[in-house]
């Protein structure tokens, strides 16, 4: 069978310079070539292997996990790796594991609060894995209102050193990844007492194991909290509860970047901005947003390649049934779906330069874009990690039946996926504090403090509150200052509404609070203006699109401005304004009561937009396949019998099946205790 | 802790007989009673504990399910208990089983399609369980297109015999459940062959499997098809693949009630209609939607139950942070599915005499509400079924981080729920059945048929064309006359401008595929308006709520028809009647873009519709937790620490986390070969 391509038709259809496309998707070349190298590194090491991880216990799985970490930072040792390079081993590695935690938020923590001293002592430990860190916020009462934490860390001017204790059950770290079995360090969030007074949460590095028997300290429990959702996916880390019975740490071990404990036990502010940590949120959530992106796209790659596999119906004389990718039912979810990977990957490329924009601002004390790029990857991130789990979900019901199959590999991106609607912010919270921002630049509006950066469009609202959307025809819908002006008025309209709503009340808290859900509805219409096209500069009042082509910088990465750029290769423009217009419409059509609602659009306007989405996807058709292989997944990392690259599908499924243990004897253990009885009417006396 | 109830200070709030709901949810006391003591029986028995199913390998899972299975077999034996006490008390044992397979679908095929002879022949074996049967239908190739299927029986005069023959790989059976490990015979449904000629797909009863040894007779390969979506779940079923090599069984073996092979193979029809195979299709489908008001209810009462529990935010003063119930955010999600799963519960209801009323026709060979009650059907299997397993996994993320664990029993819940979306036809297939309906309807209303049943409104599309919602307040929205002529219109009026659509296309089959996303949004439209308020009697064209208060007969349980219902109990009416209001004016708020671009109502009214909504949400709040109380379940059954009655979340959260696997002991398995080397920088050495 080597070699075969049950694709290859599909394939050959294709109008577009696929390899072009992959380094658009990458974002650059070297982006790609790296990715591609450590891909096929991964793939290609039989230690890396996953097929099979559904079927694993618990205990099996977790050491399998062990093994593959261990394994991991040897080849990135051995291969002298840099940062880059391992983190996307890591990636491909593709399991949740303790080293997440250890690299992604205990470093960044330590280079973020701490001291340079601190920097100095414990960086270069952790770098080298000498310890291994975990991130101990949460509590098993206490998520989303990190202010409402319950342990305590109590200075002891008698000793210079910190008391941390769990006062009660609920103040039980929980959740924290990495610190279950195996993190020797946790960064531990706790109220600060000192003289009898409360000053806030802040983090302080605590030993939790020891570093010759990995044992816990004396004060310290430590357990993993069990099983989650899914096959594999999150089992793989092992979540913790942590109590402290009064463990004493050093004064220098709180992270003291911000606010300083001084010997005598008086809270010292430094002169670093406390704005700082919002500078790390912006960069957190940027990762994922992209990790949003990927998560989608490879389980669109699955349903994709697998509609073109399957065939149902659609043959009257004894013929080839009709690919299921070919029912307009089936392109009106998987194309938006596809189209919405496509959006996210840009925005998310987009956010790398809000970041790096923010970063040098807050280098020189410049603050006033924070709030904005605060509620902006607050909004984002919420969209994009909700939209991703429905879609992975979509995605495996696209699949049919054979979706259900842990085979597919859907069922564990799901489940591994799930969490990021509730990790770094609730997707609802966040969307709230959008609503809140959204509404006090609406108030601001009259005072002539101009809205910056995503919000600039509220600049122009008494525009957009009378603007009137002008599409005669469906291709009329074509054109991005049309679909940017809907979007804009739609967002601005909702805004206004709410903000008129709010104000009938006395008490505006009151009102917030009685109106939230309404609200969230207009935050997530701002959400979705700025993925179909965000402001690059924040001053700059003039829509994206509108601006001249001259303008374009690099920075410029989202979806309609991409597709203003001029990419390099054969018809990916072209593909990149279908897949553009497919997301816009689509949302217009799923949210046409918002546009109509506002009037925005008239529902002849409304109907001519779901006529020229018709018209795009049998456009996208020939691409699909080719679209999705820009993604440049290898199987491997893929998981998927149904998304295999080659649509193989039939015999290896019927191959995968066999591995199941219950295959291992053809007669069933418990069989003889419980079946046989039954058979034989003798279960009366069976013991059972 | 025994006899603490966290939800006292709830409970003492509720306006409503609770014991009285319990009655109005069950259907009727006797319906109540017996649940309640099966639902007991099963709790209280060790043998049927069910905690830790999660933790359990593949193999484990599966044998502990053959145990229970065998147990609560003995116990149906042992108590005598009737077929419908038994089928209760499998119901509580809530584990998907082989048993569910043999009762469910070998045994109703046998009385479907078997001759008298056939089923005095094998129904005897099947209900003393001396043979365990399986339905072998759908094949690894082959799902929704029935006729499609390649198995082949083909008929040798020889030795009056069936050859029963899998020709290709994508042939096999695969997917039916109890064939992997445990049935000894199968229905087959294989391509009728004799004297070279084709006769359609047709049902065989096969023996798999020796009763002696249980090993599978010559020619059969069987095995199970691996792992499916979740942890438990669906796991503890043993779908199968089954190839057959030239398998011969007597010519009796054919299920012959409508269609007989003659000694000389000839095809001879029977005097029993083919339309039988619909009522029993319509009997199926009516399970389904009532176990989707079980399984959505069971979500939304661990959903309700901890949102009391769970406290967040708003507490300035150092009090105790508010319940994220009293959320308007949390109520705007979790009340709308508290209302569904009432009116899901309701319209399951009324399906039952549905199939009463199908049947009775049919045994008087009156064929004329066939077509009616399987678009019916349809459409309610796809819409109950959808909503519920999206309903499932939105009350998981109501319950925040916590809902991610398995201790929560909403992963297992949604994992064990989310095939029904797809078995039993798939949900988009079945919306496109009843856009084809309805579209049918329509095109022949001029020819002066008159629609039946739930489409009999379409007798009055000219009314519905023209009609005018005179809402003014949001309290008019309180009138069942205006709801349901605002969804009547809605579905009226988007039927009508498919068929306009549709008529344009020369060759409708064209028009019908090209334009069939939006006839699927047709067809849901349709469905809601039934679940809203479902017609009673087939010819009666006065909407149900008009109709006079003596014309209530006990066949009306669809939702406005329950509300109307001189229910005994006190609030009990009042309860119901919010809960309905909730449903619709969720969905006319969801789906405005339906309502507004049809023209059915205006953007002030839908504004209005939504202001009601959040007084709704009010009313209900303080009775929230009773209203899931009077679902009647077991902390066995729920199977959730989150929705525990008593509220004893933490606790017994923290307790659950010890008994995972890997805290069987503190240093993880795998620590010293991965870990320690890695912290000791010993890892270039080690052999992993």
């Amino acid at each position: 069978m080597k070699g075969v391509d049950h694709l290859a038709h599909e394939r050959n259809k294709t109008e577009f310079d696929v390899d072009a496309m992959k380094i658009a998707w990458a974002g650059s070349r070297h982006a790609f070539e790296l990715s591609d190298r450590m891909a096929r590194l991964v793939a290609s090491d039989p230690a890396f292997q996953k097929d099979g991880r559904t079927r694993l216990g618990r205990k099996e799985l977790f050491k399998n996990t062990l093994r593959k970490a261990a394994h991991a930072w040897k080849r990135i040792l051995e291969l002298r790796l840099t940062e880059e390079e391992a983190g996307w081993l890591r990636n491909f590695v593709d399991e949740p594991s303790f080293t997440d935690l250890h690299w992604g938020m205990f470093i960044p923590a330590i280079k973020g609060q701490g001291t340079d001293e601190q920097q100095q002592k414990w960086l270069p430990l952790a770098y080298k894995m000498q310890i291994i860190g975990c991130y101990a916020q949460t509590e098993l009462g206490h998520g989303s209102n990190v202010q409402g934490l319950e342990t305590t860390a109590t200075f002891d001017p008698e000793t210079d050193e910190f008391v941390i204790h769990s006062p009660t059950l609920t103040s039980s770290k929980w959740w924290p990844g990495g610190l279950g079995k195996v993190s020797t360090h946790a960064i531990v969030y706790a109220r600060l007492i000192t003289n009898g007074q409360e000053h806030g949460v802040h983090g302080f590095i605590v030993q939790l194991r020891s570093l010759d028997d990995h044992m816990p300290l004396p004060g310290i429990t430590i357990g993993d909290i069990g099983m989650k959702f899914g096959n594999g996916a999150y089992n793989t880390m092992d979540n913790g509860v942590l109590t402290f019975d009064h463990i004493r740490i050093p004064r220098n071990q709180m992270l003291m970047r911000v606010l300083q404990v001084t010997r005598e036990g008086k809270c010292v502010q430094s002169n670093v901005p406390r704005q700082l940590i919002y500078g790390t949120m912006v960069f957190v959530r940027q990762t994922i947003v992209a990790d949003a992106s990927t998560a989608l796209s490879r389980a669109v790659c699955i349903a994709t390649r697998y509609s073109a596999v399957r065939r149902q119906f659609g043959s009257q004389d004894g013929g080839m049934e009709t690919q299921v990718i070919d029912y307009k039912t089936q392109q009106s979810r998987l194309f938006p779906l596809l189209a919405s990977a496509y959006a996210f990957r840009f925005v998310g490329e987009w956010l790398k330069w809000l970041y790096t924009d923010v970063t040098q601002r807050l280098q020189a004390n410049d603050f006033s874009t924070l709030p904005e790029a605060h509620a902006c990857t607050a909004g984002l991130k919420s969209l994009t990690t909700t939209a991703t789990a429905d879609a992975i979900e979509e995605c495996r019901k696209l699949c049919g039946g054979h979706g259900y199959l842990c085979a597919s590999g859907l069922p564990e991106l799901f489940a591994v996926y799930a969490p990021a609607c509730t990790y770094e912010g609730d997707n609802v919270v966040l969307l709230l504090q959008v609503a809140r921002f959204l509404m006090k630049t609406v108030s601001q509006l009259g005072s002539g403090k101009k809205p910056v950066g995503t919000t600039a469009y509220l600049g122009r609202v008494q525009d957009l509150l009378q603007c009137c959307c002008d599409v005669q025809t469906a291709e009329d819908w074509l054109k991005p200052s049309v679909v940017l002006e809907a979007f804009e008025a739609r967002s601005a309209r909702m805004c206004v509404a709410r903000a008129q709503n709010l104000s009938k009340f006395e008490n505006p808290e009151d009102g917030f609070a009685e109106l939230s859900a309404d609200l969230v509805e207009a935050a997530v219409a701002h959400c979705q203006l700025i993925v179909v096209s965000k402001r690059k500069e924040e001053h700059d009042l003039t829509p994206a699109m509108a601006r001249d082509e001259s303008d374009h910088h690099n920075k410029d990465e989202g979806f309609i401005d991409k597709l203003q750029q001029d990419i390099p290769g054969k018809g990916v423009n072209q593909q990149l304004q279908n897949l553009c217009y497919i997301y816009a419409l689509n949302l217009l059509h799923k949210y046409r009561g918002d546009f109509l609602s506002t009037g925005c659009i008239t529902p002849k306007q409304a109907s001519l937009a779901n006529d020229q989405l018709r018209s795009l996807y049998s456009q996208i058709r020939p691409n699909a396949i080719a679209l999705v292989d820009a993604f440049n997944y290898t199987d491997h990392y893929l998981g998927s019998v149904l998304g295999r690259y080659d649509g193989n599908v039939y015999p290896k499924l019927y191959e995968e099946a066999w591995k199941d243990p219950l295959n291992d004897s053809v007669v069933p253990d418990g069989y003889h205790e419980y079946v046989h009885p039954m058979l034989k009417q003798q279960l009366r006396n069976a013991r059972l």
